[in-house]
């Protein structure tokens, strides 16, 4: 007896370094799916929840270094655990799409691929954490690290962190993707928006047997 | 060949349910100690360095029901690995006591008896941020969970936890102390501040050979 699949939650994460236009392209994808009637809540990480959005404070503000490492990959999955109580599972579970500007793979890639934090540990914690809630598909907006460079104008912190933090970012998210070809497909975001829209579209409509 | 026994750090931590006096008898070993000629350090958590008491005002502020336990668990050991970075392994480097009000058992006794979180995941937790600066001696100020509760002005937000909550907690530090014998002593906070005095004394001077 196989085990039934289940089919991938409606819950798809944007990721990727600086500069890959993942708030613009997460909107658009909103707009596509509302087109196609359907109910989209659009949040992001860190944040999404009110106490979340405090967290996010302290992890914005200040100077690089003002976090060691392991302390900061925690406050992600603090503010991470409130918002998977308090929003995204809610959400899903009334039968709504969740678009969401960052999640777990960008604490792997930053503190885990970027600041050197073990990589077993941050996955015992996603897992302990994440649970059953991972995305059904995750769009890693992916741009050579200059361009992104270039671009940002996002992470005031990671900004200062150096062109060497970028590259293992870069390497990170792209281990990430070939990790796990299922749920990740990366998307090249050196292309214009409407071409980067409509991969986007095709990946969603793909992985969810949608039409957009 | 045995293993060299390393003797325990000059961290005295003071744990214990409300209304155990905790700060009080901290100070008054922090007195005993320097009249002694010793240098002291005295924090307390949360909090204790500069981020990690902006997270305690996240933790303290708001309704009992404000964060889920797993969140709360998180953002304890976030302040903790700050406060350990920042504060409690530069000062035991400098050769200095650490006394700190509350510590790791306090997560596994609040959240982790109190609040049901799975007590092996706060274990890993706990291995991974406090690592080698366990506690020399672990102080638990016991009381019967009526007088303390008469007696506490402490932590807003648990005080409001209820009758059942306070008896898992009482439970899990009776737990905690049977499991850690050598780290961790009981002292009886019924009697006089004085007698309690004596006690933690008695405790240090045993514990690190020193005369008090």
């Amino acid at each position: 007896m196989s085990t039934p699949v289940r089919p991938p939650l409606k819950f798809v994460t944007f990721e990727g370094g600086e500069g890959g236009g993942k708030s613009t392209q997460l909107r658009l994808l909103a707009e596509a799916l509302r087109k196609a009637g359907e109910t989209v809540v659009t949040t992001r990480e860190p944040g999404g929840a009110a106490g979340a959005e405090e967290i996010r404070r302290l992890l914005v503000e200040g100077e690089p270094g003002r976090w060691p490492a392991d302390a900061e990959a925690l406050l992600h999955f603090a503010a991470r655990a409130e918002h998977l109580a308090k929003v995204i599972r809610p959400a899903l579970d009334e039968g709504k799409w969740v678009l969401c500007d960052r999640f777990a793979d960008s604490t792997l890639a930053y503190q885990g691929y970027g600041q050197a934090q073990d990589l077993g540990w941050l996955q015992q914690l996603r897992s302990q954490i994440v649970g059953k809630t991972e995305p059904g598909l995750t769009l890693i907006l992916d741009l050579p690290v200059d361009i992104g460079l270039g671009r940002a104008a996002e992470h005031q912190r990671y900004e200062r962190m150096g062109r060497a933090f970028h590259e293992r970012l870069h390497a990170g998210f792209l281990a990430i993707a070939k990790e796990e070809p299922e749920r990740c497909k990366l998307i090249d975001a050196t292309l214009p928006i409407e071409k980067v829209a409509a991969a986007v579209r095709a990946a969603v409509a793909k992985r969810f047997r949608v039409q957009l």
